[in-house]
């Protein structure tokens, strides 16, 4: 018996989400049906954490248990042949037993992509948020700078979350503009539930003057979800890289 | 009355081609749906040419006659409202009556979009043609030579086509890499049924060492569809400008 860890790539416009749900297309479902179908019995997959519906991920983590005898790179390629076109494998490799792709993430770094063209772009309808409206980015930045670091991130959480530690270290934010897009870019060590959605749709409020800088700081101390700004929508949102002690 | 010139850009990966189809999603269906609703009777639109199913528009141009009293401005807002997600009315403007889309044509940029990673990418599935395997760029810009001008691309015109004269002219071909894509890009004064594609499939197997560079000149003289390469498929292709006269 060996554990596989495999960093995986998705589209998530035609997901209902990462984890399964029943009678609905998910990541984790059609993973665990190719892999179930390959060692003729059921075979479960462990993510770094889930994504919602049509989130996207470039390097998500996920790991399994296998007792077929295939070398890393085979598994690459038979994963890849079997996958459908909006998840691909990009690494596969072997992994300590008690490797967890969840328990033993380091960090995570979320990407969030705007669109800032006028015109609505069809080509990035899934892939970014179409916000054409006035931004002032040293006000977004400023604003960052009171993210960075540990705080009670209540404010950032949907109330849907079941987790009850809302501490949340966050090292970086960028906010910096490339391929006509801006993007927001979050390395944390955990976020919790909604919560770079949030911060998103807060700093743009930001941008737009609704909310000053200095203001983060009692929103934070509010713990009060209603403070912070809207959730931004999911089409932007990217699940970019998941850190591991080597 | 008056006559409107409309620039439109769409993402072909959910229609079924430009053209109406009965019982398909096409661009020019959706569009005269949508300008019949408002006109209260059936409108036509006339566009410099057709596009296939799952081929896209960065700027396609259409033409079309209102007796709707609304200024030009406001006739993009309106229309971009009402379109799905997946086309955007880029310009609209007033232009004299004897203005036609397809007629007055002076020349057509199209580019074709390759993904040259080793991995599918999820993203650009619909967008990109994924081809990893190895190409000598030299070769294929050395081809490119051979086909600008003016020929008779018989031997680069689907066996489909209902046209006549197959003497078309190439202005510009380039071959260049953006944005980890490889990029060919043609600018001709008119291009046959499956004219981009087939030159693309043509280009892609000189740059894979089939067809040497110099064999282009007898592939042209030939008239001979069989001759040359394979049609690229559809996702990678972009018709993207199309000229008149000022």
């Amino acid at each position: 018996m060996k554990r596989l860890k495999c960093v995986i790539s998705y589209d998530g416009s035609q997901f209902a989400g990462y984890q399964v749900q029943p009678g609905k297309r998910t990541v984790q479902g059609e993973i665990e049906t190719i892999l179930s179908r390959m060692h003729k019995k059921k075979v479960g997959i462990y993510a770094s954490g889930r994504t919602d519906a049509h989130v996207h991920a470039h390097g998500q983590v996920i790991h399994f248990d296998t007792d077929l005898n295939i070398p890393c790179d085979k598994w690459k390629k038979a994963l890849n042949s079997m996958l459908p076109d909006d998840i691909v494998m990009k690494y596969v490799s072997e992994v300590d037993e008690h490797f967890h792709a969840r328990f033993n993430v380091k960090a995570k770094e979320y990407r969030y992509h705007i669109c800032r063209n006028e015109n609505r772009n069809p080509f990035t309808r899934y892939y970014a948020y179409h916000y054409p409206y006035k931004l002032d980015y040293m006000k977004m930045k400023e604003a960052a700078t009171h993210l960075i670091g540990t705080h009670d991130f209540t404010s950032f959480c949907s109330a849907k979350t079941e987790v009850e530690d809302k501490v949340r270290t966050i090292y970086e934010i960028d906010i910096y503009e490339g391929n006509d897009q801006l993007v927001f870019r979050f390395v944390g060590n955990g976020f919790l539930y909604n919560m770079v959605r949030i911060l998103v749709g807060t700093l743009l409020e930001v941008g737009q003057g609704k909310i000053k800088p200095v203001e983060i700081k009692a929103i934070l101390e509010s713990r009060a979800r209603p403070k912070a700004g809207k959730t931004a929508p999911p089409q932007g949102l990217y699940l970019w890289e998941v850190f591991y002690d080597n």
